[in-house]
């Protein structure tokens, strides 16, 4: 029988990636859609990453001294449209209570009734309503800095839904803070980019580069979006997480205003910045592989799952003891400061089948423990990065010892494969013949391939990026902070370039 | 100076006790009423109480089985038709989702745009959704019981709301779970019941009584309703929580079909369940007093506050060496299997009103160091749940060593007095005499009083209870489960009774 055929996710990445990304979703029993277009229902294993995610990110925002809050779903209309550039930019996307009652109709049917005097505006995104509340509760210099994050749902409402990556309701955080000066407040959107950078190759084994958006694709209502862009494996770009440096421009608009230490009135600066269940889709984009989903330790919801096998009912107590005895050693182990999470899996089905169901969702090792290990004392392993078919055997005890620095060298085989996976389809690039090629080339099939990350220098202008777009249907992700931003000539137009963006397709 | 008149709490709780409430919430800075009618700002103090409840009773909840998933905001209006009394009981109270787009009309202003074909309804609570997701998720009896909860938002438009006790949107979580057998869902709820119970003896130090709702006040939709009824020191009751079997009516408006180990086509049987937010506004009237917030030290954010006290620039480093040096010891301690909380307040303010700002939150123990108690090696202790003035001195070792005892001893002082308050305020009546005294009695300036928990006997019709609402404001809370509960005489209809029921005002 060959195992991987017949269980592994079909169509494979190669052969038809966004396919093989909802297999991947769906064999590994992360989420669904809804009924109701654009929302997804997540289940059990789907969360429980989300759970991990948060736990470890609201210990390092709380850690920096910001503290947590809840703002209403509810935004007036009047709020949004107090900065003239954000509710340009969410109007086409916001879900709108209108009544709140209903009734039934001479159909028998139900319908809203009792209108609003005021619509409702279900959340985009907080910065109106927290900007109104900042107002109340800033008046002096010392209530500054105003350091506060929310979990929550927002809802945009999305023409072209995909699981995890764009959905018309997601979860996310977002921080929301407001300073004395604009150096504090520019301050705090970059402290918390390198926040999420340090989480995101930590936590999720997830290189990323960071910088600044062109003006074209910033925040509606920000002076600077900064942004941190991850690549998977489709060589497609994901914006993974963003952080905003809003001026004055939600001061102004929601009269946030404070007595300064001389005793003059100013406005506050303010930042804001969030990450969503997305980093659930691109950690399966960046790390999944065609027999399914492949998670960091860090992150997995079980770290270690044992299955124990038995074929005649007598060799069952001695298998399960052992592999209780196991679980509770492991139990005691540490890894990433915490007890290393374990689940046995007694299921009486077919082995082959059990197995597959943790290799499609990405539990990080594997053992096998039945009446032969039972008898030789040694433990089968398997690890979930170095595919299906490689195992190793090892005394149970020499296991147990090597357990939590096995489960560091598999964060970081996973990290590395990422990293040159992101290394190997980066190009620096100084022709337009070149950049083209780049982006337009295709498959030994004939499908069009996305290329990766070019850096290439741009004129700056708006022009020369629609153009780019067009032709290449890229976007320029950011304008890095590293060595290579030095200043050049544009392949596009030939004017002068301030330095190398940072271009690709992305989702 | 008197500290106590110009800090504690205005009104006093038998002043106005639906004001000092309001201060008490104000003045621990917990929340505050939004723009948007109804819907309350969870400031940083009520948000981590949320957080601590969450962490505590989501352990408690994962620990028997559960697992936790996310669902759609929104809910397709057919699907609450499906189920005719669950539709009946929400539909007043619906909010409805009829555009996704906003667009500048004529006027200037934003204007909801883009109808939906389908209004969607904002999830007042989840069986409908969760319900259409069980019937595609169970086959055979091999997938039950089924047990899934959220954390989430919900919204119930809300005509009277009062901060945490009934707001327009609330934070919940909400348990669904379907089952083979009648026997194995009614198990469920009950069991659920005694969760719920217990986490609130324990964790919040609230007595409650809990029982069954009468079929007037049961959740539209369900077969039973399991309740717990706490008593506030206004002597009205707090519906705290709710448990709920089913039937089979969600799982038949749903096709929730599974083949039974017979091979037979059955309908599951279901349970939902549920605590929320008001759980805090709980918590506030039954632990504050004329000082504010009284916390129980396992859900306190903070459980020890220590105030450095100094008058000259030259004791500073002395004190703050001694202060920063025990806080580290404390943080070393356990106290509910968790590290002993603790802050230090280094703002150099007046210390009297520091000192008040922790009083007013809460928080279970103050401990203050100056110079003289730096020299003498003693710290100064005082215990919020024994009102402002009192204190203790103790050498810091001695101090150390008492701690983790000491949170215990203040919360059992906690639950005491909660309990011989509920014991005071229960009254077992059987005369009609007796009781429409005791619910309409008045104190010595001529105010209402609410009476307390009374048990009487009941003829089961909803004629008398109907009376008595009207008559009294009361209604039963619950028919419980206790040893009084034994056959008599209705004392209001002369009819029989089956046992005695609980009534009280309520919240």
């Amino acid at each position: 029988m060959n195992l991987r055929k017949e269980f592994a996710i079909s169509p494979t990445r190669n052969e038809d990636f966004p396919e093989w990304y909802q297999q991947v979703v769906s064999a590994a029993d992360l989420a669904e859609n809804s009924e109701v277009r654009g929302c997804m229902i997540i289940k059990p294993w789907g969360y429980a990453l989300w759970e991990r995610i948060q736990k470890e990110l609201d210990q390092r925002i709380k850690a920096t001294g910001h503290k947590n809050v809840y703002f209403p779903l509810f935004i007036p209309l009047e709020y949004l449209q107090r900065e003239a550039e954000h509710v340009e930019g969410f109007a086409k996307e916001c879900a709108v209570v209108t009544h709140h009652r209903l009734e039934k109709g001479p159909d028998g049917k139900l319908h809203p009734a009792s209108p609003l005097a005021e619509p409702l505006v279900i959340r985009p995104t907080s910065e109106t309503i927290i900007g109104a509340a900042f107002s109340r509760w800033i008046q002096s210099y010392r209530d500054l800095p105003l350091l506060i994050n929310q979990w929550a749902n927002v809802v945009r409402w999305e023409m072209r839904p995909r699981l995890f990556l764009r959905t018309t309701e997601f979860l996310w955080q977002e921080g929301h803070t407001a300073h004395a000066t604009r150096e504090e407040a520019k301050e705090e959107a970059l402290f918390i980019l390198k926040l999420y950078e340090e989480f995101m190759r930590a936590y999720l084994a997830l290189p990323v580069i960071t910088g600044e958006k062109p003006e074209s694709e910033r925040f509606p209502g920000a002076d600077n979006t900064f942004t941190l862009e991850a690549l998977v494996q489709d060589r497609k770009a994901v914006q993974v997480g963003t952080s905003h440096f809003l001026g004055q421009n939600f001061s102004k608009a929601n009269n946030i205003r404070f007595l300064d230490s001389q005793g003059k009135m100013e406005f506050a600066w303010t930042s804001s910045w969030g990450v969503s269940t997305r980093l659930i889709g691109t950690l399966i984009m960046a790390h999944g592989d065609d027999n399914g989903l492949v998670l960091p330790p860090t992150v997995s919801p079980i770290q270690v799952v044992i299955l124990p096998l038995f074929k005649k009912e007598e060799e069952k107590t001695k298998v399960l003891d052992v592999v209780n005895f196991l679980a509770e050693e492991i139990k005691k182990l540490s890894f990433a400061a915490e007890p290393i999470r374990v689940e046995i899996d007694k299921r009486e089905i077919g082995g082959g089948v059990k197995s597959w169901e943790w290799i499609k969702k990405g539990v990080p090792l594997r053992i096998e423990i039945g009446s032969q290990e039972v008898s030789s004392g040694l433990i089968t392993l398997k690890r979930r990065d170095k595919g299906v078919k490689e195992k190793e055997q090892l005394p149970a005890h020499v296991f147990l010892e090597k357990l939590p620095q096995l489960l560091s060298e598999i964060q970081e085989a996973i990290y590395s494969r990422a990293e040159n996976f992101l290394k190997q389809n980066t190009r620096l690039i100084d022709t337009k013949e070149e950049f083209y090629e780049f982006f337009a080339s295709k498959d030994s099939k004939g499908n069009e391939l996305s290329g990766g990350f070019a850096y290439a220098h741009w004129d700056g202008s708006r022009e020369t990026e629609e153009k780019l777009k067009e032709d290449l249907k890229i976007t320029i992700r950011c304008i890095p902070w590293d060595p290579q931003n030095t200043p050049g000539i544009c392949p596009f137009s030939g004017r002068p370039s301030k330095g190398r963006v940072l271009f690709a397709k992305a989702y």
